[in-house]
């Protein structure tokens, strides 16, 4: 019986224009990547449950995507856990793989496994699908990839100069002018967590003190109160509420606030260090800026923090973010392995440029001509001159029926083909070529060599 | 607890050599679909079971990696198959989706559900991804790539003409010359059928045909009857076991043989229509043979059948395949829409380049030179001429500590880095920048024009 044909919720077909708009993003993020030093490395789409599981949290748990053990799978699996329907420890028990639920993880059990064959410190990039069993919406999708470029094996803050380049490098190639890159550093965030007294406190901290936009300081004020910040810690952090300036203003007014902070003085060094090198090699088209409220994955990074930001005036979250993770490889029993690392989001990336427009017209071309088809001599005269166009590089094809000269127009149109090739008896006897541009109506008769040119 | 890591068996990890290696092919593979007028879709990893549950027999049903449902995904299980411990009945309680087993299903499953978007003839092509739960072996896997170009919605035999020159086009620029384009027809193989009077030997037969280089015609002969192949038939197809010559003699052969044949005389056109444009329009390093013996995918080809053979002296099964089936979308309730497409292998078509050291040296180059770091205003300075030299589309990176020098040249060495740029003192004074060769140990000092022009 014929099915209604569909995909999965939250999987997505691309067409022909929608794959060209993704590879001419990932070209351009795969490029730099290069350029600043990055080697790619793929790992498998599924990796053993246990390489994945537990290093998300229970929620990443819960949205891995597990795949059936093949065969009689239930053969070894506990009868008590069949017969209580007890999906989650029936689980291991059928399941012995899970599809890859970011990129790190899997990175940093390569880093591990391959220690021996890699040189260090390792600058590696992957570009690879994701998969998460989260409800999908707008924007967000079961399926989609990560850009990741992380280096391993270092300690040096030149690292995040440089990450701060690549995105800057990367955006501007894209003709994304203007993204705000923020940073941030654990460190920070940890001094501010003693100066207020307790560290249980600072996602509400940081939480209400983002809200200021919105509800104003008196806000703020109140929902930290409510929160059980005290008082006199709202006072002590004063400074954040009117935290605005320069880049340089803002690190003295951290620099005062953690003053009795030794890691908070160890944040702020490191801040210093990486902005001032930023600011004085100088950004092509983004801003460097300072966010204290910036947190992604708090406890996963240990220093410096990255979220960046589309160009104003467009409504979307961020389009990137990273951070350094002292301790990347613990997990597989490599101990005192840094990392640091940026990620771009693509999908959004995508939305942006296309709200932009700024996919450049090129970029969905098509093959530049459609030799029309007349019947088997004159295709065959049309087939010769399309091999050797081709190996001339030239992206050329025919339309393979004989059908009517109307509809093989009309297929040239809707392809977006900009040329038609006319073989008729009279060019075949001169051995020419009538070529038609199919935006102006033109047509002329040319030689085999004017037609390269001209279609170069 | 520490684990020591590992990936499921069947899985492979790359490295950034072996990345760059399989880029190489992939991008001389894509150019030339391009060039061929196919254009690029993507679908998702995994399929609602439906999709692709009972299109590729019962064997291929059971190598296809099922996705356990999320959640609690047991609640709506039926308590007998619990009870019975009924695998094969559970599945589809507790599964809805599976893993990709090959590009041809989803792209049927695209074509039907897009149909409306799509302007036919529509030539696509689709590099990605498939699993198989297959019992792993050298050179097979369980996850491996497809890259796949099929034609939809034209039944002119230019196509298969055109797809000949494709796999030449390919496989020459990739260096492999000589390959074989094994070609034979579904109409051909229903024609013996007919001649030795039982269809449903056809395969008993062609398997014995193919093994006369091995058995010798006596044995060929011998297994035939074995099989029940009556003396009579196998008088009558006499001619195949002395099948040699070029293509013209062979077809001359056939159509003496299968005279009687309508359907295998239209094989005969068919195959004629196609060698003898082949011919005439030329191939640049492949040859192009009649194989009466192929018959990949029996009951899924209804015209040409085509196989390549990797050149001469490469022990190495076939390294791609395709064919034409006349009702590729059927399944999905779409009528009459003939298919013709070919793929291509890439970890058989590596590990012949491989083999035959065809891989060019520039296809695995790293960065071009490795700025060593003698502390923070050293590298500050080198830093400055390397996003200069990054923007001039270079690609060059910093040692990213302060480390002995030792290390550090060590590491351009390990790295196959081929400069390495030192930057003192006096460099620094003088506006200078010591560039050294590696392979040579020549170093000299040049100003940051000089080092650009140099290096690229």
């Amino acid at each position: 019986m014929a099915q209604k044909p569909s995909i999965p919720k939250g999987t997505r077909d691309f067409s022909p224009a929608e794959v060209a708009k993704r590879n001419y993003i990932f070209s351009i993020i795969k490029s730099n990547f290069e350029k600043f030093g990055f080697q790619p490395i793929e790992t498998p789409s599924f990796e053993n449950s246990e390489t994945l599981m537990g290093k998300y949290g229970e929620e990443g748990d819960r949205l891995i995507f597990k795949i059936l053990n093949s065969g009689d799978y239930l053969s070894k699996a506990d009868t008590t856990h069949l017969e209580n329907k007890d999906s989650l420890k029936l689980t291991s028990q059928i399941s012995e793989k899970a599809l890859r639920y970011d990129l790190t993880v899997p990175f940093a059990r390569y880093v591990v496994q391959h220690q021996n064959e890699i040189e260090f410190p390792f600058k590696r990039y992957q570009i690879q699908p994701v998969w998460r069993a989260d409800r999908p919406q707008k924007g967000r999708f079961r399926e989609f990839f990560q850009c990741d470029a992380d280096v391993v094996g270092s300690n040096s803050l030149w690292q995040e100069v440089e990450l701060v380049q690549l995105y800057d490098s990367v955006f501007s190639q894209l003709g994304l002018n203007g993204v705000t890159i923020k940073i941030n550093n654990r460190k920070i965030l940890s001094g501010i967590a003693e100066v207020i007294g307790a560290s249980d406190k600072l996602i509400d901290f940081t939480v209400a003190l983002d809200k200021l936009d919105k509800i104003g300081e008196d806000g703020v004020k109140k929902e930290m109160l409510e929160k059980g910040i005290s008082e006199e810690a709202i006072v002590k952090v004063q400074p954040l509420f009117n935290f605005t300036g320069s880049i340089n203003q803002k690190i003295e007014k951290l620099a005062a606030l953690l003053s009795t902070s030794e890691e908070g003085m160890k944040g702020v060094e490191e801040l210093t260090f990486i902005c001032e090198n930023v600011t004085e090699l100088g950004l092509q088209t983004a801003n460097l800026d300072l966010d204290v409220t910036l947190a992604r994955g708090l406890n996963y990074y240990t220093g410096a923090i990255f979220e960046v930001g589309a160009p104003k005036g467009v409504a979307m979250g961020s389009i990137g973010g990273g951070g350094r993770y002292d301790d990347l490889t613990g997990i597989f029993g490599l101990k005192n392995m840094s990392g640091v690392g940026i990620s771009f989001g693509l999908d959004r990336i995508a939305l942006v440029i296309e709200e932009l427009k700024l996919f450049p017209e090129t970029v969905t071309a098509t093959s530049k001509a459609l030799f029309l088809n007349f019947g088997d001599a004159e295709a065959k005269y049309a087939m010769k001159a399309i091999s050797q166009l081709r190996k001339n590089g030239l992206k050329v094809e025919m339309y393979p029926d004989n059908a009517k000269i109307g509809k093989q127009f009309q297929h040239a149109d809707k392809r977006g083909i900009p040329f038609a090739v006319v073989v008729g008896e009279d060019e075949m006897k001169n051995n020419l070529f009538s070529l038609k541009n199919l935006a102006t109506g033109e047509q002329q008769k040319v030689d085999f060599a004017t037609l390269v040119t001209l279609m170069k």
